[in-house]
């Protein structure tokens, strides 16, 4: 097992309240780490619709899901909080000092005193594309994002899809792979311009194959993926194909956070009002993923449930020590600790 | 009685979570009309430190007082509520129909369904200095603001006091009264010196008489002054005055709020985590005057309060309607309310 990292408070999704929570929890000194299945942060609003303005969070008349996050990451910067992305959290089991441990699915360990959920609407995980048998191949030669590049190296790279994943991996795992094939649907792109214009210049002098179609089939023993059959326009063709990665967009799904001894109620997880605490004493739960009466899936409700949240934890993290509750308007403890005093 | 000014919602409190709930409660239609003792929006933030960075509220990391109630101002433009200044909420009946009649200190009235209580720490009211029998001639010839300018025209004015609204009034009253005496312990003031200098400047051609000292007797009959004595370096004076403005400062009180049979803890109204609703249905109270287990008085948790209370009033103010519960982000019908779609 790696050595753990150890941390005070370790969250659980890095979108905007996971992100707030840092900084009502750095008020009280308390050091956190933040996991999420994304490859930045800013979860579900920076994925789905970074450019989208949003009309509600108060005092900001306008702004775009990109802008708050990139406003929260500019606020949290004095507490210096760490980050560990492209990972699932997959296990959590309660240590006998009365803390946590926490593993990811590529075997990561986390200890903290106090775990906080703020995972949305759960994880995001890639959609499986219909065809049979995918799943003997998946996380031997068939993968949903790139973790590592030299596995794709001298190998011969199938890439299914028409959005800016897929096209920005063509484009960057073309100088490695052996070969490397496209495929999409159509001949027309939901990703950026530049980058299309790139994978058909690359196309004209050889550096890799286009084809329009799907996948319908594919061959291989053990795992490890031979060749696929690609049905397009002029029938079925197979191509040689020893990696695939297929980009068929991100589904939500509540994950192993379901599997957690928590109480669910219809994939939410029930909390109190008072102090955003699970059924489980140590784990939180704030933001969309959290249920109580009168419960709006609003950001700005799970910025105050992260303000409330944090003074519970801090009475976890230092027992017996006296809390004061401070404005960062008139106390200069905080405004040192926030670097402005 | 004066004709009632009708509205779906009556806001006593015009600060920071005052505001933010014209915003949750127009995205569902109702209209706000907004009560407050100060005679501008922004409550304790613009009255106590308008210039002061507050650090907490969520992607905005360093903002003052001031900017905040422009922001929130800006935000609300779109549903274009009204307010009246200068007045405290003094009455408050249930109306047969199910709603509520308000009346305030100068007896305008108004009629709403709903009724949400944003007033903060309570009222604002201005610190009566100790002068014997001062309370005789309040409201008739001692007054602690000014309403209306023409009540000083022609009187000898006393005005006492250091601050920004000692001088501001001694300035603005000077050209229409008899006489103006302005009355400050020491030379120094903690007002903008270019209103200091002013006022200098006036009594060196003898528009003006400053003095040191302090105002301790009043003479007069039924409370119209007639004259002050003030107690200065020099020992005792009696001068002439129909009118003293004594400016001593504000203090906050929860005022006649605290007699309307609403439950009150330790000077703070008890509400639900759901609604935010007081004993009295149709009642809310949000932000610093209100009280739950967990409340932190956070202007964040305000508004998030103000979210949830929008909700509960939408079924009061619109019965058997269904409510909706959309994003700015994605619904055209919240955009087409705020001017954007």
């Amino acid at each position: 097992m790696a050595e753990p990292i150890r941390t005070d408070v370790l969250i659980i999704g890095a979108g905007p309240v996971g992100l707030f929570a840092v900084f009502e929890l750095g008020l009280f000194d308390m050091k956190c780490h933040l996991v999420d299945i994304l490859d930045r942060p800013g979860g579900q609003c920076a994925e789905l619709y970074p450019e989208k303005p949003i009309y509600d969070i108060p005092a900001l008349p306008t702004v775009t899901a990109q802008e708050l996050v990139d406003r929260l990451m500019e606020q949290i910067k004095p507490f210096n909080p760490s980050f560990t992305f492209n990972r699932m959290v997959t296990g959590l089991e309660k240590l006998p000092d009365g803390g946590f441990r926490v593993t990811t699915d590529e075997n990561e360990v986390f200890e903290a005193k106090v775990v906080v959920i703020a995972a949305g609407g759960g994880s995001f995980q890639p959609k499986r594309p219909p065809i049979p048998g995918i799943e003997a191949y998946e996380g031997k030669s068939v993968f949903y994002s790139v973790r590592r590049m030299e596995e794709f190296r001298g190998e011969d790279v199938l890439i299914v899809g028409g959005g800016d994943s897929a096209l920005d991996w063509t484009l960057n795992l073309q100088p490695v792979a052996r070969s490397m094939t496209l495929v999409h649907r159509r001949p027309e792109f939901r990703a950026a311009p530049d980058s299309v214009n790139k994978m058909f210049a690359l196309q004209e002098t050889g550096g890799l194959e286009f084809r329009i179609g799907q996948v319908t089939a594919l061959k291989g023993e053990d795992g490890q993926l031979r060749s696929a059959t690609i049905k397009g326009p002029d029938g079925d063709v197979e191509i040689p194909a020893t990696r695939m990665l297929p980009f068929f967009g991100l589904t939500m799904k509540l994950g192993p956070v379901a599997e957690w001894g928590l109480n669910l109620h219809e994939n939410v997880i029930p909390v109190d009002t008072e102090k955003f605490e699970t059924s489980v004493p140590g784990i939180f739960a704030i933001g969309d993923i959290n249920w109580y009466p009168g419960k709006l899936k609003l950001i700005l409700s799970g910025f105050h449930e992260a303000a409330l949240m944090a003074q519970a934890a801090k009475r976890i993290v230092s027992p017996g020590e006296r809390i004061v509750f401070q404005y960062t308007t008139s106390s200069t403890s905080l405004q040192k600790k926030l670097g402005v005093a």
